[in-house]
């Protein structure tokens, strides 16, 4: 077991990505409870919605687990874009009966600046808590650490790899250009290297001195013992759990998700405001189209554009249409499997092995 | 050893990317006789030109070795997008003293029509031949095949491994998306799902019957140690290959590539009109700039594009200006070491055993 593995406190170096809208404490505790570690996201709830969400996860488990918070700079209104986005949208929420809203909110505050989200967790104090499009300030990254917790953070390159060492991060969680949902890139208008899974664990492995997580395109025991050996300490995988009974994840996204080669991914910034991997559907081609026309349609900022994305989703699926879903994925998913999550975990563990001895014999 | 290896009649899972332009009859030979697989690419010459080269390569080894070729869609003119172009890069042609040329050429030849270079490859009988860009047709498959050569050819997709498996290819190279130089796309023109290493070679050797070789982003042993945890067969590394001695690469090349963190990469159709990875230079921005007009400046097809972009770079090299170059190397440049080929060869073994020993530990 390596250091890293000692301080999660697990016996696998496997950890259940901690997908924001799509995991949850039933989830995490079944991927604890059988020896990797699971994860909940705190990004798309406030700060009732956390406690309720670490209740339920402590009461389900003993082992140790991830929670995750989102740190993105604040939204910036800007009612010119956010109203065009809008109007681009109308003809789409009127194909299915609906209007769009009459304005879009920020419906999600950033552990950058939420003291209630903050307090909460504090007071759960987690075991370990990752952060995802950024880092919190140093008060804020004191105030968790002094619960005990380990922390990790996201990096997309290698100086956000560094930025997160030099804050005093335990280890961190290398994405790679691969992975599902929300790209952790610290500054989503910054040119963006998406920099692939292998030679991002590598560039880091070779250069931070705390240990690297490996994440995007990891979906069964070889692709763990692969990332193990570009030296990283452990791998997350998300999509891989995905279809899970015990996620949240609606039926059009588990039935997508598991067309096999026709799970076909994109990376968008038009569901959320920030860049996501997604399952190609009819919301991506929408937004595809949106940036084709002269002048270019774009969404605004994270999280405000995921407030039209919600909307326009509600309207279609009320109508049966269940194409607008925001239908995170990455670019393993034609190798997702339907197991519960104990069954999955342990069968990740059996082909990490086998590939192990089948390798070196 | 794998049967892939003992066919290829190599020791080591290691290929050497034939990288057009940039390989060498002496890199090949240096690399095959170390014990890995070296290859050159004839997608830059004609066959007078193959004839020499595979001369001077046969001179220099007895070892098996890997001769490319480029089977692109022949270039179909586009005398209007042409103009537009030239008339585009004008201003930077003129700022290094030079006038554009007064019209493009497609200046080389596909594989899929030219007879004179099938004609060249039958008769020097390489004892591997790997395709790029995509298949010949079933007569000239048949030709080369019928020479006793190993048939190796690039995929970026399930669809085109597939694609390449019917067509009776004895291995398959999983070219990820963090590859540099010329991405294999056979269809440049139809979506790219953009697949990393970690995910493609996943897929590809769950899918297909016939061997995987993974490439891109593979620098070291590490690399090499998870490429064959993936399920690949071998590995093949182009850019670790780029500053070797025995490269043809330019000066300014090898500096750029050697710039540590600061070799950062773009994939670009600009330079010669198909998508290939190369380091972010002047002529990059330019592109970029180019694309990002109202309307956007694209640049013709292949090989159409690249007749502009020799010229251009030879224009502002004349001034001393070398950041007009073809610069390729793939996303794990800030991991390039300058060794002589044997050297590295060695290198590439010696980290690749110690790391199965330091793993399995």
């Amino acid at each position: 077991m390596t250091d890293l593995l000692a301080r999660l406190g697990v016996a696998l170096p496997i950890l259940q990505a901690p997908m924001a809208g799509t995991s949850t404490p039933a989830l995490a505790a079944a991927v604890s409870n059988a020896g990797a570690l699971g994860g909940v996201a705190l990004g798309a709830t406030d700060a009732a919605g956390a406690r309720a969400m670490l209740a339920e996860l402590r009461a389900a488990t003993s082992r140790p687990f991830n929670v995750n918070v989102f740190v993105h700079a604040p939204a910036r209104a800007d009612a010119a874009r956010e109203a065009a986005w809008l109007d681009a949208l109308a003809p789409t929420f009127r194909a299915y009966g609906a209007e769009p809203p009459a304005a879009l909110r920020p419906i999600y505050r950033s552990f950058a600046e939420d003291d209630a989200m903050l307090a909460a967790v504090v007071e759960a104090a987690p075991p370990v808590v990752s952060f995802h499009f950024g880092l919190p300030d140093a008060a804020r990254l004191a105030a968790v650490r002094a619960t005990g917790a380990v922390l990790l953070a996201t990096a997309t390159s290698l100086a956000e790899g560094r930025a997160a060492q030099a804050a005093g991060i335990d280890a961190v969680v290398a994405q790679g250009w691969e992975a599902g949902g929300h790209r952790g890139v610290f500054d989503p208008a910054a040119p963006d290297e998406r920099l692939g899974t292998f030679a991002l664990v590598r560039l880091l492995v070779r250069h931070l001195d705390v240990p690297v997580i490996a994440a995007g395109g990891i979906m069964d025991g070889a692709g763990i013992a692969a990332a193990l050996r570009l030296g990283a300490s452990a791998a997350q995988l998300g999509t891989a759990f995905v279809a899970c009974p015990e996620s949240s994840a609606p039926p059009a996204h588990r039935a997508a998700l598991l067309a096999g080669e026709g799970a076909r991914t994109v990376m968008t910034a038009g569901i959320s405001g920030r860049p996501a991997r997604c399952l190609a559907n009819r919301f991506t081609a929408l937004v595809d189209a949106l940036a084709a026309r002269t002048p270019p349609v774009l969404p605004p900022g994270y999280p405000t554009t995921y407030d039209a994305g919600k909307a326009l989703h509600a309207a279609a699926a009320a109508r049966g249409e269940h194409g607008y879903g925001a239908q995170w994925a990455g670019q393993g998913a034609p190798l997702a499997r339907a197991l519960p999550a104990a069954e999955l975990v342990a069968t990740l563990a059996r082909e990490w092995r086998e590939s192990r001895v089948a390798r070196d014999a």
